[in-house]
């Protein structure tokens, strides 16, 4: 039997986690952010109350098909109107999408009903039914440094000029209330045997995941085997200047609660790999570190790397994986202003 | 073997043919106006350059198959938009063909393949692969109803509050050279046991395939049993006043070569029966008059009825078809205005 993989992520980083995890298994579940409030998909979202579908569609692009049909109206998916009108730049995928969200309401329903226009292997599943807002607390965008100025929505903490600390997500009705996870993906990551988080952009695309308490309840309580991949570099705006150890210190700090299996890392990605080690220790996580840059690329995964990282992290022990059972601030961070708030 | 049939036509009267067609044969092929530039398509045509997809989309529709998924994307493809914003009153199914015509280029590429996620039986052509214009010579805007504008067109033509009294068809390049007919569409009217023309917009959905050389001389050659369906009611604007007959002078005055086997109209809508026959007569064609109009409306037909029809005049001679050989401009008209400008 297939082994059972999650991938939660949104973007370009799911993307690669996606077309790692299809060379090695066939049953791969996408578990998808559903907070984008920018370019095509915020334009759909602001005009017609929907769920952003932009990650959605390169999730399923991912998993579609390999026959002529599938591949067909996979890139007639992610085809994007030219010209300078009211259409220019808007997916036709993301249209389809947005009406097929109008015609049958359920976005589960949706995704499946488009998942076999595309041939999708496997299924894509939104985080929440129902869009969202992110929330950041940002540092450094005042004289003051120490000030702490909320930022509201994807695009904003994304490009932030200064530190993001913290996120929160709010529901569409900015009841104050948590969101609620997506049914069937909670039960993905109930019934997978691998649950992989990362990579992407970190606190608008990774960490809100663990912020609908369904679903951060599931990967305390599921039995799978859970993979961090690590980015290759910092993000600028939201992640800048951020060593790889940090990362993993600040989605601790949004779950506590949660333990993890295995961290995988580019070799060329770690200066101090025995930092990572201790803050994947920390996690109660081993370390992998291998080269899953893909050639030429300074910030793109190489997803037959990848998926080869993936199998070692699940079947084998990581070669040299530290032992230390705590994990401090990494210096890259101290530098960079001082102890942070979720420490 | 099944008869071989193509549609001429376009928008709703298409479609009406279209449905009732799908219960006289399996071999259908609609031949569809693109020269439409109002709503939707209008909107996409100008933003993109593309022909406008509105009544290929139609004629789609009308010969989806009756699966669960097929009558689903069908009904996406006819579900518009709604909101204030800038997609508002698009169909999906428009900007998905338009998304198609970008990324393959060849309309009649684009049809196949959207033909199958929608089950089509049978095939969907345009007239043309390239957009078209129409133009018209129209009396009765000015002060002196003698003077002739020209307007351009379909929805200037279709409402004008003057009167129609020839139609010109333009290229997209404006070049004076006549529009070429898509050669899959005239080798259809070639290789068809029956042809069918109408109902519908009577100067923008109907003449206009009459305007394009190769499928006239298509339409002289074929040695299928060719059909006129007369529209129930004269349309507000490009047909207002106009009898059944002048429906059919018409047509002659727009393709002289052109000869016709039977002329299918509703006997509530001809208010002088012999003047009908000897109109068709000189057409070459039997007048076949049933009642073909839906139960309660007055302007739309009745598919099973119509299909009905549709088999009487392929099948068996006319009931009481007239004799005459010639025919005369209808009083109607002559109460209108005097000769018209195609006698």
């Amino acid at each position: 039997m297939s082994r059972r993989a999650v991938a939660l992520g949104g973007g370009r980083g799911l993307h690669t986690t996606l077309t790692a995890l299809r060379r090695v298994t066939d049953d791969v579940t996408a578990v998808v952010t559903v907070a984008d409030d920018g370019g095509s998909s915020g334009r759909l979202r602001r005009e017609l109350g929907l769920l952003p579908p932009g990650d959605l569609r390169k999730a399923m692009v991912a998993l579609a098909g390999a026959d002529e049909s599938s591949a067909l109206w996979a890139k007639l998916f992610q085809h994007r109107f030219g010209g300078t009108g009211a259409l220019a730049g808007h997916a036709v995928g993301n249209l389809v999408l947005a009406g097929l969200l109008e015609q049958l309401g359920d976005p589960v329903a949706v995704l499946a009903e488009a998942g076999r226009l595309l041939g999708v292997r496997g299924r894509v599943l939104p985080m929440c039914t129902e869009p969202l807002e992110i929330e950041a607390d940002v540092t450094g965008l005042d004289d003051d440094a120490d000030v702490v100025r909320r930022i509201r929505g994807q695009v904003a903490v994304a490009t932030t000029p200064g530190r993001v600390q913290r996120i929160r997500l709010h529901g569409p009705r900015g009841s104050g209330e948590p969101p609620r996870g997506c049914p069937e993906a909670v039960q993905a990551v109930l019934d997978a045997d691998v649950v992989l988080l990362g990579p992407g952009s970190w606190f608008t695309s990774v960490l809100p995941h663990l912020l609908v308490p369904e679903l951060h309840d599931a990967l305390t309580r599921t039995s799978a085997r859970k993979v961090v991949v690590l980015n290759l570099v910092p993000q600028p705006g939201e992640t800048e200047g951020f060593s790889p150890e940090l990362h993993l210190d600040v989605l601790c700090a949004h779950a506590p609660r949660l333990r993890v299996d295995a961290v995988i890392a580019d070799t060329g990605a770690v200066p101090v790999p025995d930092r990572l080690r201790r803050a994947a220790a920390a996690l109660g996580a081993e370390a992998h570190l291998a080269p899953v840059a893909a050639a030429g690329t300074a910030d793109r995964h190489d997803p037959v790397a990848l998926a080869s990282s993936i199998r070692r992290a699940l079947d084998g022990p990581a070669e040299g994986a530290g032992g230390a059972s705590s994990t401090t601030l990494s210096d890259d961070r101290t530098t960079r202003g001082g102890e942070a708030p979720w420490r």
